[in-house]
């Protein structure tokens, strides 16, 4: 047992989970909270700058500038600018690798949704049945978009967006070039000494977050519904409880669900059963982890043989593996935490990572190939994960926690398959908004980190004198795996709602809190939005409909963030960004966004206040409505 | 006069700008040297990390661990590649525009090289003779490189490489895809909790430094050339001494010479310089400032009219301006420093960004285009010259510094005017070589900072160390402006060097410190040393040729330093880039890259060990070769 493991953990809203880490007896974030209590303060507002060789300069009272003349308002907004560039990015290298695996599965005959492809079609303005075609078409359109220069406008914006939000983008100069040129130019904008305006480029935020709501979040789930079958309502399990340690069992982490369907569809495979077989395990089985389990989740109609369920968020995947029950991890993207390396390595686990850009420092990389068939890749990862099984077994010892995870959980919550279920339309929710039953909607999103109030503590907390006052919670990225794990995804969660919105969930058999699944499906609750108000007649900043996103980790979520304001939305945050130390830009993002897009950074790390902020923000809204 | 003004500010080489800084009033770069003397060490050592909320987190030996479970060695080897990730992209971006610059020059049929044109179309294998047909063809090369996925191989990488390098390159899986690409993957592997891989990283860094080094840098000098001219040699004053406060001064910060053509064509026309006249100043005159005043400088002959002549680097800007004598300021990159925002509303004078992605705070953005003429554009500039002049020259008091700069330098040295000087083959320089009457060369390039001894400080000490041991110095970038500002590059300097290297700068009327112009002519030297390895059937680390960037400052600078890296080129730095808190990124740089390209990063700041080791490795490269 190290000297670290031995640190007190951070507090947890998963009380069994938080036991678990502090007896496990291995280093985790958990314990890390506490050895990097201590901040920096420069750091902390935004107001360091490491740009130059002159530096690092930091803005005191004494040295109000960088010695290049840069002030706090240029430092601060540099750095942001750059982190919501990088977060893009991410989301704009998913979606890319989704397109490109598109094509791979249209050229296999395989696609497991040709409606979604459909309406995509549609949607694109491509005409044609051949769904081969199709698919090449609508993943070029795609393609075609993220590559042009910045200084051509993405064809699809105007398709995807609603009719006010692209005219007030439009108004405002920020509808985004090529995504990819957008990512790029935010990098060079805030380099040594080019872009010194702040204003110039918090807009070029809201256009990064143009381009990567609607393409690597909104087009993300429908491509990956095209190649993976689209979501659909079910009840399942989750937490440590879904691991089994009978089979040969492979983590996933990352982001990018189609990366990993031929490894469901090879598993499943009575050839391989049996080499699992033959080593002694029952067969192979995924688990869950981060996001992309949240996706398997989302779409486990279609890969219920091989897919355990969903074991927990990004902070959960170091106890994951110290169950002992993990024999392999196979990774694709983030949040595939370094502070798993050693705790695989600890516990015998072969890593491999199949997208060069998430390779970790002890993994092998293994390319996943988009241009043909998969097949050596799988071998390879099969024939690891039985020599993994086989060397690690006899050693290692199994801790699982099979009482984890409350109840089972809804999911396959969807725009599609929520829509479908209330009948086909969005008027039965219309209806529950306008007659106060449902009070509003709230999208708890993003991630979750250690520092708000501890481990999913502020999501929790948050969710549940939310739905005390009525709010509906729609769920997308990390936050869901603490929201699942603690049972408010669970119909039996109903009993913590208001009487009205209790009423709601009893009759419709639902939870309070609904589970769209990864953070990609930030994009999904923005289809939703869309359509209420489309069918509403209004612009999408006059939806009693508020986000938070209260324990952000990632530069990804920096990019979300910039979408809902952009969306014209009430944002969120329980901790801010790094961005305090500049007066301007804390003012352009928390009081002048309204006049620009509707939208309201909104920093506040009281759970009651934050409740009173967005209800009040809900009632407001309603007034307005005349509701 | 503020406060801060009162400061002492920074030495510099140049003890004349030195004394004028001191005098004038202003708070200058060279002030705040001062107030940000003190540095955070954690980010001197790139072991701080701000890439998400649980952060930031700092390396100590109680924390050795960021919370996700970064180690020292991940978080520098992200910081770093981030930085040569932005660093190569603004190479990209202007690479891009001189390219879109070559096809709207090429419309207008006002090329003013086909020789370089002819040149290139040869080198990218393009047949044909209609000039704005090939133009076109040579941008369109070029930009499908730089916009190919970077799982696709650039093309003309193979072409403008030396085999061996190419050769060198392939084995080691560092050939570039598409440059722009390769910056977004870049940024999104150092995104939150995506690589943790340093040896991937830094392999990615010397990726970035092929494409910034063939691309950004060779082909942007040869793109210019063949719209501007191509540089001839000739002798030019620098310094203060060439604003002449009789004219209506346009001073240009930036590094994109060729968005500045139309400029230098149209304020030459007789009607522009009549309505000069009429508000009582001889002309215009265009004042060069950072690296595109060193571009207007080497293609001095092609805009005699106009160009008063190259006024200083970077950190000499604030003075430039503070002269009094600049009417307006037109930038459209970098190194237009934040400090000088403030200098130029105190001396009223208007400031125009014509390239977004560097819009100055307190200046208008009025964007050039390249899809046509600019014809608006110079009408705005120059009428807002014309208001700018007439307004602030009754109150604005001038202090010209009219023996500032030495002698008249010589300028206009490319790889072509060398070679042609030398009578049209490397032969003589050879021959010279062999003999011993040069002992070997240094490349003494990259930026001026303040901060390695002073603004100059190190990059005039080293200079004049090495010609005393008869080392030819070849310079491109910010340092050019500090050796030419103090006499090196004139003539006269002959008189420093070593009696060998003397005699032979006195026999060919040159100077030992040879300016090849901006930091984009890396690209040149880089052309020079191929030339010379394929002339001599070697590749280019065997040749006794050393790189040092002693005072290098931006992001840009780390990037040539990849270059310089791949080319496997022994390169010196006087500060460390920040990754001295990492063993294995500081092992790898410094001692693994031997075996791996054939290049090492030395760090030394002490001038005259840097100078053994310079001449040492020289001295090793001789004998290897047999001299």
């Amino acid at each position: 047992m190290s000297e670290l493991s031995t640190c007190k953990t951070c507090p947890s809203a998963d009380t069994m989970l938080s036991e678990f880490i502090t007896d496990l007896g291995v280093d985790t974030s958990h314990h890390r909270v506490e050895t990097q209590k201590s901040k920096c303060r420069f750091g902390l507002q935004g107001i360091c700058c490491k740009l130059c060789a002159n530096g690092p300069c930091k803005i005191t009272p004494s040295s109000p500038k960088g010695v290049c003349g840069a002030t706090a308002d240029t430092i601060v907004a540099r750095n942001f600018l750059r982190a919501v560039s990088a977060g893009s990015g991410c989301y704009i290298h998913i979606v890319e690798n989704a397109a490109r695996n598109l094509k791979l599965y249209a050229a296999k005959g395989k696609l497991k949704s040709v409606e979604t492809l459909h309406k995509l079609a549609d949607i694109f303005g491509i005409k044609g049945r051949d769904e081969k075609a199709l698919a090449n078409l609508v993943a070029d359109k795609v393609l075609a978009d993220l590559y042009k220069p910045s200084f051509e406008q993405m064809e699809l914006v105007e398709k995807l967006a609603t009719a006010p939000r692209f005219k007030k983008w439009q108004e405002l100069k920020i509808l985004p070039g090529g995504a990819k040129s957008e990512v790029f130019d935010g990098v060079v904008k805030t380099s040594t000494n080019l872009n010194s305006d702040p204003l110039n480029m918090l807009l070029h935020c809201l256009r990064l977050g143009i381009s990567t709501g609607l393409y690597g979040l909104t087009l993300t789930n429908l491509l990956n519904d095209v190649i993976l079958g689209a979501p659909v309502l079910r009840t399942a399990p989750v937490g440590l409880r879904v691991i089994d340690s009978g089979f040969i069992n492979i983590m996933l982490t990352g982001h990018q669900h189609s990366m990993f369907s031929y490894l469901q569809d090879r598993l499943i495979e009575e050839e391989i059963t049996n080499r699992a077989k033959a080593v002694g395990a029952k067969g192979f089985r995924l688990i869950g982890c981060t996001c992309v389990g949240q996706d398997l989740q989302l779409r486990g109609e279609h890969c219920s043989e091989v897919f355990s369920g969903h074991a927990g968020n990004n902070f959960t995947s170091e106890a994951v593996i110290a169950t002992g029950a993990i024999d392999m991890i196979v990774s694709e993207f983030n949040c595939t935490l370094p502070g798993i390396e050693p705790i695989a390595n600890e516990f015998m686990v072969s890593m491999i990572c199949i997208d060069d850009v998430a390779k970790k420092s002890n993994a092998d990389h293994n390319a996943y190939s988009f241009e043909e068939d998969n097949t050596e890749l799988m071998e390879h990862i099969i024939t690891k994960a039985l020599k993994s099984y086989e060397e690690r077994r006899p050693s290692v010892a199994i801790k699982e926690l099979k009482n984890h995870g409350d109840e089972d959980v809804l999911t396959g919550v969807s725009e599609g398959s929520l829509r479908e279920f209330l009948g086909g339309d969005w008027k039965p929710l219309i209806d529950l908004l306008a007659s106060g039953k449902i009070k509003g909607i709230a999208g708890i999103v993003g991630c979750s980190n250690l520092t708000a109030k501890g481990h999913d503590v502020f999501t929790v907390e948050l969710a549940k004198e939310l739905i005390k006052r009525d709010i509906l919670i729609l769920s997308a990225g990390c936050s869901s795996g603490g929201l699942e794990n603690v049972g408010l995804m669970s119909a039996k969660a109903a009993s913590l709602a208001g009487d009205s919105l209790r009423a709601v969930c009893e009759s419709l058999g639902i939870p309070p809190v609904l589970n769209f699944g990864p953070c990609l499906a930030i994009g999904r609750l923005e289809l939703v939005a869309s359509e209420l108000a489309e069918t509403l007649g209004i612009d999408i900043p006059q939806l009693p409909l508020v986000l938070s996103a209260p324990q952000w980790l990632e530069e990804q979520a920096l990019a979300d963030g910039s979408f809902g304001l952009a969306l014209g939305l009430p944002l969120h945050l329980a901790l801010p960004p790094f961005t305090t130390g500049s007066e301007v830009v804390t003012k352009v993002l928390t009081e002048d966004m309204i006049s620009l897009t509707g939208g309201q950074l909104i920093i506040e790390d009281d759970v009651l206040k934050t409740a009173d902020l967005l209800e009040g923000i809900i009632e407001d809204k309603r007034n307005a409505l005349g509701l």
